[in-house]
């Protein structure tokens, strides 16, 4: 339907909103190795998705896993929606049941989520050897399935698995399964290439065969994986065969190689083929301009690393080795990047230059209510630091509450002294055998007030009790800290930085019961690190209450 | 030319040896970010690419780099190349002056290498702004190169940079460009997408009208970027429309997000349109099978962690975690993974995860060298546990030492008993304010060999100090211990929203210089877990050795 175009004016051929970005790094995302997300780190992934202003969440499976059912409660009560719409994954019915009595499609129900997503077989072979049942009742699976959830007032997406597999195996079976899918209400039948290993031109020939038989008003979608590299191509060639919905994930995280990485394609979809494809408001023009941000955000939850060469929002993206062309990069940068890296919330990085970074902080310090743009000798000293500091292994993208505590000291000319430390010591012993339970303590001796603390803590690790004694030995002088609490903390250890020994990264997070903030750490040893993070998380929370110094 | 075919058979239109595969792993690959390669590092790369039968292996730019004057010279006397040729990259002659009199394009023949690859300007704005000349100055700047270095015996390939963006600005001259590199005697010109921002329907189009333009005899070679996620798709599409030359790096190595993966062109290329690109002879059908092994013996050499998800040669390429499909993917494996993973080296594993269930368990163990099937009610205890288990926080998917012991421990009634456990303690210390480095140290009391041990360890935290004093403590008992190193350790804290109930989850990784083996650990108390994963760790070694408890 639409041929990529070279500048990134909106395709008149697509009004805002006539396309659909489903995302599913909550379901299929989620069943990458290496990644377990907890009920609360989906709420905050779909929270993020929401801010990019994708059209469809995914959640998970509610009554085939707890964790989901549970998500699907909390996410009810506690996330507030701008722009998606809160998706269902499930199953079409069991053979030989109807829809109404299967406890898997009532659980969908139950679930109260607005849109339901129906796995669905479309590939004859699937339907008799992994169901058991015939090509026939499969069909009524889904006919029963799809109406029974739209009569119920859901909107349905119907995900037809092993779809391209199952078309070059048995076309008329594969579109057989799409025709029902529409005939009984489903809004969008999503193509599938669950084993990824489709290229562009059969997935366009497919498409366009299906595009026919279905004709031009039903809406299709492509759902891909990247088994064979070209999942986002893949996707793009879907869309210009006619495909008007995309399923994919936040950084292409799935089993095996992944899924499509949905940035990419949102990426090229606004920027390469000029479609309005994310949510806009009065207030921005798209979330594009949060893809870099929400991306690295993600990773942090899902604790994998990010990939330096991702398209559009790696590190490496936009980063030029400095040599032969740097000059002509720097006057005519158009000339050597695909697409302008602040679209999408990126920076140019000149490995070998000093100018990295400080359009990016100031931005970070105007956000943080600090004006540095008149200021260019602090804005030089701050970005010497950050770079120096990340070079060692510190990250501010999910710490601006230690960024904000470098900004003030490099404007103030210290940071705010609450307290001085004189040492500290834990002791994690378990006194028996396999089984036994390991008993924590800590003990911090410092000053504050004008007095000396000596103050011992326990907890079920070493770090929480840490925390407890940093906290009872100040909270005489600063009784604010009764309301301070350490909600989360996530560590890191990090491949040997230059050559030397593996450093680890503690992130930690601390509210008030009104705020969030969170604060980083790093050093050779675990508990150094956390520590760091755990004093600029106090004296951070300090700050923003507007204590002084006592 | 090509279109897709579903099996493997090759293609009848094209005998083996007309394709050519390039690969520039040593000159744009170590363009990338962290990767800095020796001369040594050069020929181990160049002998591992000549294994996998690449036709060309680009060992960089002699003249202009000196390590790379030196990789030529070595290369001519210490590698054996049976399948590939060496080709030096370079440049085309400066403006004003004669191809014969730059000594840039001299270094190039004093190489000796056979094959030259010419950098040529194919977009007139960086003809004009970059090397600031006229686009007819370009031109012949093109013409002389050629022909002087084709004169000097040499197989010439001109790399078109910036093709794409230069022929969308300007079709003419950029088509120009390409007709003048032939007539000078080009073997090959390849159209670079310098910037990486093409998709592969624009790639089509422009490759359909070039190859109009230099008739079908010519050969046009494609080099793609991967900036829009596209770099292996690019280059089919470049096949598809005629190009019989692809470059690419192994493992997508190269400058910002890096360039096409070679290896991935050339397994799609191979497998799924029946290509015969890589080297054949007498002893192996081609090197596709060694394609696994390959890529991880070089990201070895350029010490960058294997991308997990990398298509064909990732560890995850071929995993699979639903536990929900494990008994038909048992049955049928072809209906789930698009290619067969023995035909690139690679294995099929299943994760045992969250939804585990009978089947995937008992392929896990079969995997393993466990034989379950006769043993239902093993099979039953060991799934009961692994569910008890994973409800509390365990994951077994990156930990199969641990999965092994728990197996073993039901067939064989306990685990190998090296040593018990009277207690362990750990201290970590900071004895002055900020900027003193912490001190960490752990001592464990255990039994072995009849005997009873009390051992301090020391360490850069207080993990690194237990392993130390834990290995201490044995070592005279079981002096394999020697070997055993910490690798990597990681840890996740799950369900922490609310501080309290938050449990640890620690992934350690061993090796003994041989095996590398990974177990887990889980408990409140993160150095609770992180003792259950060294010890895990350290019993699981000792029974790989066949050492039996003393």
């Amino acid at each position: 339907m639409t041929a990529p175009t070279s500048d990134t004016t909106l395709s008149p051929a697509l009004p805002a909103g006539a396309f659909q970005v489903y995302d599913t790094t909550l379901r299929d995302g989620a069943q990458q190795e290496g990644i377990a997300l907890s009920v609360a780190d989906k709420i905050v992934v779909a929270g993020l998705l929401d801010e990019l202003g994708v059209g469809f969440i995914e959640g998970g499976w509610p009554g085939a896993v707890p964790k989901d059912t549970e998500f699907f409660k909390r996410a009810a009560k506690e996330l507030d929606l701008r722009n998606a719409e809160l998706a269902a994954f499930g199953a079409t019915r069991k053979p030989g049941q109807r829809a109404s009595q299967d406890p898997q499609v009532r659980a969908l129900v139950d679930s109260e989520a607005p849109v339901v997503a129906l796995v669905a077989k479309s590939d004859i072979r699937h339907a008799e050897r992994a169901l058991r049942t015939t090509g026939e009742e499969n069909l009524a699976m889904i006919a029963d399935s799809v109406s029974f959830l739209v009569g119920e007032g859901r909107r349905v997406v119907v995900d037809a698995e092993h779809f391209f597999d199952g078309f070059r195996f048995d076309a008329a079976y594969a579109r057989a399964a799409v025709l029902t899918a529409f005939e009984a209400g489903a809004e969008v039948v999503a193509l599938c290439d669950t084993n990824g290993g489709m290229v562009p031109s059969w997935v366009a020939q497919v498409v366009a065969d299906v595009r026919a038989a279905v004709g031009p008003d039903a809406v299709l979608g492509m759902h891909a994986h990247n088994d064979s590299g070209c999942a986002v191509a893949n996707t793009l060639a879907a869309v210009e065969a006619g495909c008007r919905h995309v399923q994919g994930t936040v950084n292409g995280y799935g089993e095996r190689t992944g899924n499509a990485d949905l940035l990419a394609v949102v990426a090229n979809l606004e920027l390469k083929y000029g479609l309005p494809v994310l949510a806009r408001d009065e207030e921005r023009s798209s979330g594009l301009a949060e893809l870099t941000r929400i991306a690295h955000a993600i990773s942090e939850v899902t604790n994998i690393s990010p990939f330096a060469r991702s398209p559009y929002v790696g590190a490496s993206a936009f980063a030029h080795k400095a040599g032969l062309h740097a000059s002509a990069i720097k006057v005519d940068p158009d000339l050597y990047q695909h697409t302008d890296p602040a679209l999408v919330g990126n920076d140019m990085r000149m490995l070998v230059s000093d100018m990295a970074g400080r359009a990016s902080i100031e931005l970070k310090g105007r956000e943080l209510g600090f004006d540095l743009s008149q200021r260019p000798e602090v804005l030089s000293r701050v970005t010497e630091r950050v770079k120096d500091a990340e070079a060692r292994g510190y990250t501010y993208e999910a710490a601006d509450a230690s960024f904000e505590l470098l900004l003030v000291e490099e404007i103030e000319g210290a940071r705010p002294q609450y307290f001085t430390v004189e040492s500290w010591r834990t002791i994690v012993e378990r006194a028996g055998g396999r089984g036994t339970p390991a008993n924590a303590e800590a003990t911090v001796k410092l000053h504050a007030g004008g007095e000396r603390f000596v103050s011992t803590g326990e907890g079920n690790g070493p770090v929480n009790a840490l925390d407890h004694a940093l906290r009872q030995a100040l909270v005489g002088v600063y009784p604010e800290l009764e309301d301070f609490e350490l909600i989360d903390f996530k560590v890191r250890i990090l491949d040997s930085m230059h050559g030397t020994d593996a450093v680890t990264r503690v992130l930690i997070e601390h509210t008030d019961g009104q705020a969030v903030w969170q604060t980083v750490g790093v050093g050779p040893n675990l508990l150094e690190a956390s520590w760091e993070a755990l004093t600029d998380g106090t004296i951070w929370g300090l700050r923003r209450r507007g204590v002084a110094p006592r």
